[in-house]
């Protein structure tokens, strides 16, 4: 307990602000997917920057590893601390700042969700798009540059982070970007930070871009023989420049899954379910666009929702696709993998991934945000059924491999975290060196998020 | 001549394609604008990505500086060689190397322009839409961020670079990002690359995001009595997610200019251009939709061209409008400025910029990317009036200082090179020396672009 001097310190200012209860540390310590657990020493709930500046200056002198925590929705471990020392938890810091309709952006805490702040927005005309589907922080989300549904059309926390306010590792507060839409003032810090999963320093605040709520929005189902016309459909709609708001794949089995769960009748082959937003007259002409695209690919079925409770029981039934999935084993646990590969690479991508998971008796239904190229497997195996786990982890394996193979990503979506690490040298090479140099210049004591992202040498 | 040694090895190694000459050397010392000449002392013409990593491992071993050079359009002196060295000359590597129609990217030289690129991909269906102007080389212009006419609809350089491969200040080549669409593996290297100015190494090849063609085209006109009333339209539309492919401010001396060099009769009023792109009915409803918002504010003229002549009159005007306005002052120079701010502050920073300029005698016409809150002034001012260059560099000083006041940046699109130098501790503050420590980093002998971007401990 070599990091208590540390925590010591810290309760003399934030007093029971730091907790070292028992079940502070074990939710803590908690992922929500296969990983080991591995507690912190102490929980901390800063409610200002100044306070989360005073945790890392203390914890900089005491070399003490530091790990961010929004909401706990990672699926690959990242805030779990591999070497002890402090979490420090944003819920407390969770205030919408200042919206600003006229600019269409909007200043926010780390621990505001998407969800509370598309609250706070529903009566000013704007929304935020991006949606990983958990209701995550949006300090998380930009920490993993996370995406999900509406990045087709909208793109991903990327796109969306104007300028930041962040705590370095020795404690000091810096802004990076401004509220102008676009700069060309120096080095990208604002990207350098989204993305660095809590290992350059910590996030205090974020100024995110909002879009105007569309007059109209559709959404269709659409089902294909094969994942291939799935495929070729989505790509005629993008080369056309048809404005896609949601465009998402189920496989076979996946909609074999979401039949039993909800009852439905849909037929047991791959299906498209998709969104437009634009005035009436873009998205009717946008979806009779669609339609003739995917007929002329083999189509069928093809059915369109513009009441709000048929559109809500279609999202539905593609957020539930998780809980379905899980359904298909009861007493299962799953592993969620998330690979992304040029578009063209898609389909052949999938279809040799179903065919090794059939050849290797891996259950891995398989869905995805199919615009961007990118999707999941969710391999389901019983918790104690040692060779079942195996045979996942060894297919999830050969499906990254097979990603990078094609021109892809080990992760389109998920983050590096503990699951993504061994790929790093191969999908990055040089850059993963290069990564290394950041990390040791801008946290020389290595105390952010230890164990993740850079080489082991500057870990 | 401390790096004659370098120049000598290399000449053994490239032979002719290192050039000492005085043509040469004075060619690559020079700006496009009003910075000191600062030639270097040989100029390098590249073939290939693994010439230039010699060139950069011979340079690194003897601590030579190293410039790249594309098509030295650049506005802020990025290029000039202010500690001697060697200029990379990118001009022989101007390769389109491969065309992914159904993943819609490009693999592309550094020396490749963005016309020669537009020209390859004419018979595909696609274009490459980032528009600063110049014809720029694609290199150049990931190197400074740049963008233009068509950020508003597609984005600036940091959208359209999905992968670049870099040669490091060591020599060492690096591919970062992948033709994946979205990625949340690792800090996002492309990004940082993006608007480094040659600070870090050198970029030897890009894989770009490209664009369908669009069906149809419409670009239109429209005066306002203020520039209020131009901004507010703007702002309005863009609340409504009108899908603007262009939309361009002039205020009342550039429409003065521009009249006085095409014999033109347009009211003399602030002025948007504009340019929608999509189908034929979502071009016409937008179309509509903005000529009642423009109406609502006192918009007149408003006059559609449909017709690819009556385009082509128009954006040449608005391409022309530079030209046009140093004909107002003849055997004058110019002085452009580039700024950006949150739009809801456009308006007053355009007017505030407007009453400066008047109560200061400063000649220097407004136009701007108005959409993204962007604009340029050109100063103008007889070469040897040095109280009129004093009173214009001061004018362009209080410009920068007003839009780091209103929330804005130094820069937009132009980069800092040796004009933005001076603003970045402003700025950024702490996030500078953040800059610093990357530098650091990545080119520790300081060889990349030397006296350029970071504070002067690391220059």
């Amino acid at each position: 307990m070599h990091n208590q001097a540390a925590i010591d310190e810290l309760i003399t200012t934030l007093g029971q602000r730091v907790s070292q209860s028992k079940s502070d540390l074990e939710l803590h310590g908690r992922s929500e997917t296969h990983f080991p657990d591995a507690p912190p020493e102490a929980v901390i709930y800063p409610e200002s920057t100044e306070e989360v500046a005073q945790i890392l200056r203390t914890c900089h002198a005491h070399r003490c590893p530091v790990v961010g925590w929004g909401t706990g929705t990672s699926l690959e471990g990242h805030a779990l601390a591999l070497k002890g020392g402090v979490t420090v938890d944003f819920s407390r810091m969770n205030k919408v700042l200042d919206i600003r309709a006229d600019d269409m952006d909007v200043r926010v805490q780390p621990g505001v969700t998407r969800e509370a702040l598309n609250h706070e927005l529903r009566a000013t005309g704007l929304f935020f798009p991006v949606d990983p589907g958990a209701n995550a922080s949006l300090g998380g989300m930009a920490s993993t540059r996370a995406s999900g549904t509406t990045s087709v059309r909208y793109g991903t926390m990327r796109d969306h982070v104007l300028a930041l306010e962040v705590v370095t590792a020795s404690g000091q507060i810096m802004r990076t970007g401004s509220r102008a839409r676009k700069t060309s003032a120096g080095y990208d810090l604002t990207g350098l930070f989204v993305g660095s999963e809590g290992t350059l320093g910590l996030i205090t605040e974020l100024t995110l871009r909002l879009h105007g709520q569309p007059e109209a929005i559709s959404a269709a189902i659409c089902g294909f023989d094969t994942v291939e016309a799935a495929v070729g459909t989505t790509m005629d709609a993008i080369q056309m420049g048809l404005a896609m708001a949601r465009i998402e794949l189920l496989d076979e089995a996946s909609v074999r899954a979401v039949n039993a769960y909800a009852g439905s009748n849909i037929p047991v082959k791959p299906h498209l379910l998709l969104e437009f937003h634009g005035s009436d007259t873009m998205v009717r002409e946008t979806s009779e666009l669609f339609g003739e695209l995917a007929e002329a690919r083999g189509g069928s079925g093809f059915d369109w929702a513009s009441k709000p409770e048929d559109r809500s029981a279609l999202w539905a039934m593609r957020h539930n696709a998780f809980y379905a999935i899980l359904g298909l084993m009861p007493g299962a646990t799953s592993m969620v993998t998330d690979v992304c590969v040029p578009i063209s690479r898609l389909a052949e991508t999938i279809e040799e991934t179903q065919r090794d998971f059939a050849a290797h008796d891996v259950t891995g239904p398989i869905l995805g945000h199919v615009g961007d190229g990118n999707f999941h497997a969710i391999l389901l195996m019983h918790p104690d059924d040692s060779a079942a786990r195996a045979r996942a982890h060894d297919a999830a394996h050969r499906l990254v491999e097979r990603a990078l193979d094609k021109g892809g990503t080990a992760t389109g979506e998920h983050g590096i975290g503990m699951g993504k690490l061994r790929y790093m040298e191969r999908e990055h090479g040089h850059g993963w060196a290069v990564m290394g140099q950041i990390k040791q210049a801008l946290d020389p004591l290595g105390i952010m998020n230890p164990g993740k992202m850079v080489p082991p040498s500057n870990l």
